[in-house]
């Protein structure tokens, strides 16, 4: 079985050539940093990665969690994993020295999630979903319960949740019931059931803690009456010892794939006995909770392009080694066979995977270091970065998600037959791959999100500053000779994306929101092909100014790879943006006007 | 659970009112045949699909295949299936009259197979390759094969096989080294391996007939010198028992899906004791072979069909029933949930779904009455269907096959989290499906039999044929005032199809075959979605012929939703081929230039 699962060139080129984190030691925050060290923690993550991660990852799918006596079961790594990573200070990366983080830039502890992730995404899903909670309690919850919670959740002894679907509400959160009734204490007594939690319970951890989404009795309907708690399995008694806090674990699921993590089906309150502490203020719970969801939803497009990529190289090494038919324009049977990556046919399939999986990566790094600039700029600058985060989030949360499937089908095609059976780890990427449009947000969630919310707030300013992000990048790679052509063909994808937006803000005005919002999903397509195709330009500018620079030898394959992948994507990928703008520009709401009984028969 | 899996009305909606299946009893050859007697054979086709085979479709697929002592063990009830499907005639369907077959038009007996892969598609792999094997031995082998296997299958007792591949050969056939050793006797002592046969051994039929390509000492290289032979798993001995004939299973492949079927390694003549019949002349095997081969890729392209339409009524029942959310105008959260079916995405999803499939259907029954005419007609005409029907075999094949996984993918997004698990049938479909773009030629080979020979054999005769037959519906269609627009849309294809041909015809002229074919599977999208709006344009005339003359009221949602389903596919499936046709017009060999070193780091 192939071992490579990413690539260490391609990472560098992103972090140092794309997008110069280097640079980021010029700010007071990053101050301490710098490449030798970020060399190292990289080495470490993909030591971490391959030493404990990649080896367990087809023995999780394969011994899935089980219900045993109210306890969700895990393989036995889990609580390993999970101590591994807090004691490495892989939870706090991102954490501040002063609360004895390590205060690393995102692009670089980013990227250790992606490394992370494509050696075994389900098993990073633990202590990934525990740096979330643990953020929200430390973003918006007291000091008492950051005392409490934080440390233990940290060190990787207490597993995080976002505990927000319910039975009756997925996609629409606005109508979940999950009781909350104040006592005369400092806790709520919690009443619910909440299903589809990852790692919503197991034998890994000491504790699970779930930060909840639930409504005070009385509060008013809608998103705006929801409140977030910390809903602990088990509750600190008087005397300092964990006793049952009356979560139960009422059910896990038996799913196509990401079998390594459990989802779970959560009980809360029927002995009466659920105890849950407010965050923040009430009623304010849905907004706390965008913090952890949004940083979640660029986990998911991290998770997504990482499995990808993982696939691709297991697609690759077997398209190398594979030996298959002649060449088309060479007949004589009696010619030894070669090997299946000299068919042009298996090239498209790589090339399709490479240019959709690093273009995705570098839109997901690119969301790093708008998370950076955030951290270390002020005013309005920061709120510049702010807002491009916002426009992108749901891109980057979509585009992997959905091209990650497409990529590792191909993937699964290199292989043949041999992609079909479980010899091979490309069936279990391809099962894997399939939560990624679903959790966090659907994909026609985000699209909804990106046209019906962030294209059109603030008067458009977000996708203004998009505008002249890509607009910059156009500038730049036009003083290169090898890149006009591409930033041509890029401004024109840049203009139609922009006529196509102000003809849906025309029907969303002359006919309202639902032939406005009818297909956001398409709108999102383009969106990402355009933003991809942003990607593929920058990364193109890095390897121009690297051969203008006098690149080493060493390095002559991988540039010219990159550019045949970009090649490849202005070729063969952006095209596709002019099927979708005929349809975007058609306004005529025929899904709409389409009825259900018309889906009789 | 959704029990639907097929439309009925929808069948009989293409096969009687768009191909007009009682027309064929103007010719001698179905004159027997009326509309009553079909509607009985498919009533019975689908209460045998109802009664026997969806019942265990997920049953199948949790129990699947091992090899026990030498033997592949598979559900119980897969003798059951083969003797009511061998009783029943329903492996004879095809068969005339004179062989005690039935004789049926093969748009009915095609369409009775879409009902058995909609229901359980891995259980009719086992009577249909049975069917296709018999049929092979009764073109080309001799009155003794014929004698001493056909009966035997087509009454069910017996197993029928394709065995081509082997582990080093593949799509490339011409690499096969399975040996076939002349004796002084009526048969050949065959020596070798083979791999991924579909039902290549199974505990449910008395003997499996393996139908099998291997080379005679001696033979020309390449595909030149490959026979076919007949090779039992268990042969007759000379007081009439049946013996062992060397055959071992030597491994069963654990898969993605499709699991109802085994998938078979086979080791021949370990014990130097496989005897091998010869079927025709020696060294026209793969010539022979491609009958079944045919017959199997447009097989392959019912079944995904199937497969998907079964997996688009369970995400309809669920949209129907499954409550989320309110209308994107409407945003009073007091008002209650609205079925999803009524949000435009889901829509859109469903009549993805729908148009694909719909539209996948036609083309296979377009295919089947092609057959039939090529049945009934004699001299130039017979040659028409039979060149129509070798242009139509790649796209009949990976159209539905392609779009299959795209179309089940989207229904098991309308389930959100629900798809990804196991108490929904949508994860199986997803798995099961992808097999199709895989066996009897993976799509990448399906793009070079299109566009590599068969739009270029005999001078261009079929791709010319192909052109009348859709301008011919473009005219008729122009006859209806509803239609027009959409008839202007598909010229405009046509001739960019047109276009796009002469344009890859003369690369070849000065390129040469490899830059020509580099993007031959792009050529299949193509083609494909050309297609099926050539389709979706004979629904629509067959649709405005009946509301002409005056439909009955009860049709009427009926129709409707075929023109929706038709203006779907006509604007947003359609324009894709914008993108296709700029990237196959640049003819710049980019996957051709690009080496395995760029893959490298």
């Amino acid at each position: 079985m192939a071992t490579k699962f990413i690539s260490e060139r391609n990472i560098k080129f992103l972090i140092y050539e794309v997008f110069d984190v280097e640079s980021l030691a010029e700010y007071d925050y990053y101050r301490e940093h710098n490449r030798k060290m970020f060399d190292m923690v990289l080495k470490a993550a993909i030591k971490l990665g391959k030493d404990l991660l990649f080896p367990i990852f087809v023995e999780m799918d394969r011994n899935p969690p089980e219900l045993v006596n109210g306890e969700v079961k895990v393989h036995s790594s889990v609580e390993k994993i999970m101590k591994e990573f807090g004691e490495g200070g892989w939870i706090t990366s991102r954490v501040p020295f002063d609360q004895d983080g390590e205060q690393l830039p995102h692009l670089v502890a980013d990227v250790c999630e992606f490394i992370f992730s494509a050696a075994n995404y389900s098993a990073n899903a633990y202590p990934g979903l525990t740096f979330g909670a643990s953020h929200l309690i430390e973003s918006f919850g007291s000091k008492e319960l950051y005392d409490a919670y934080v440390p233990k959740m940290r060190a990787g002894q207490w597993q995080g949740t976002m505990a927000l679907t319910e039975p009756e509400a997925g996609s629409s959160l606005s109508d979940i019931t999950t009781a909350a009734e104040p006592t005369n204490q400092d806790f709520y007594r919690i009443k619910g059931q909440k299903i589809f939690i990852s790692a919503g319970d197991h034998d890994g951890a000491e504790n699970v803690v779930h930060l909840m989404l639930a409504k005070i009795a009385g509060a008013p309907a809608g998103v705006k009456g929801i409140s977030l708690f910390v809903v602990p399995k088990k509750r600190v008694d008087s005397d300092g010892n964990l006793v049952p806090n009356d979560v139960a674990a009422s059910g896990v699921y038996h799913k196509l794939g990401y079998r390594g993590c459990p989802i779970v089906q959560l009980s809360l309150g029927d002995k009466n006995d659920c105890r849950g502490w407010l965050v923040g203020e009430p009623h304010k719970g849905l907004r706390y909770m965008f913090q952890m969801m949004n940083e979640a939803r660029i986990g998911v497009g991290m998770g997504a392009a990482a499995m990808a990529t993982a696939a691709y190289y297991a697609s690759l090494d077997y398209a190398k080694t594979r030996r298959q038919g002649r060449n088309v324009s060479q007949k004589d049977p009696n010619l030894p066979p070669i090997p299946i990556i000299e068919h042009a046919d298996v090239k498209r399939m790589l090339l399709f995977q490479r240019a959709t999986i690093e273009g995705s990566l570098s839109l997901l790094m690119q969301c790093s270091k708008y998370m950076d600039y955030q951290k270390v700029l002020k005013g309005e600058e920061k709120e510049r970065y702010r807002l491009l985060l916002e426009i992108l989030t749901p891109v980057a949360k979509s585009y992997p998600s959905e091209m990650g499937i497409l990529s590792i089908s191909q993937g699964l095609q290199c292989l043949g037959g041999s992609g079909y059976c479980d010899d091979y780890p490309l069936e279990q990427y391809y099962r894997d791959c399939r939560i990624h449009p679903i959790h966090e947000g659907t994909t026609g969630i985000q699209g909804m999100d990106l046209l019906g919310r962030k294209v059109i707030m603030q008067n458009g300013q977000p996708f203004l500053l998009y505008i002249s992000e890509v607009q910059a990048a156009i500038g730049t790679a036009r003083e290169f000779k090898g890149l006009a052509g591409f930033a041509d063909d890029l401004d024109s994808a840049l203009t139609k994306l922009q006529e196509v937006t102000q003809k849906l803000i025309t029907i969303a005005q002359k006919q309202g929101p639902e032939v406005f919002l009818a297909d956001a999903t398409l709108y999102l397509d383009f969106f990402g092909i355009v933003t991809i195709a942003w990607q593929w330009l920058l990364q193109g500018i890095a390897v121009q100014r690297a051969l203008k620079n006098g690149a080493k030898k060493s390095d002559s394959n991988f540039y010219q790879g990159k550019m045949f992948t970009l090649r490849y994507f202005f070729s063969y990928e952006l095209p596709k943006i002019l099927g979708l703008a005929k349809r975007l520009m058609a306004g005529d709401g025929l899904t709409i006007a389409m009825q259900t009984e018309h889906f009789n028969d």
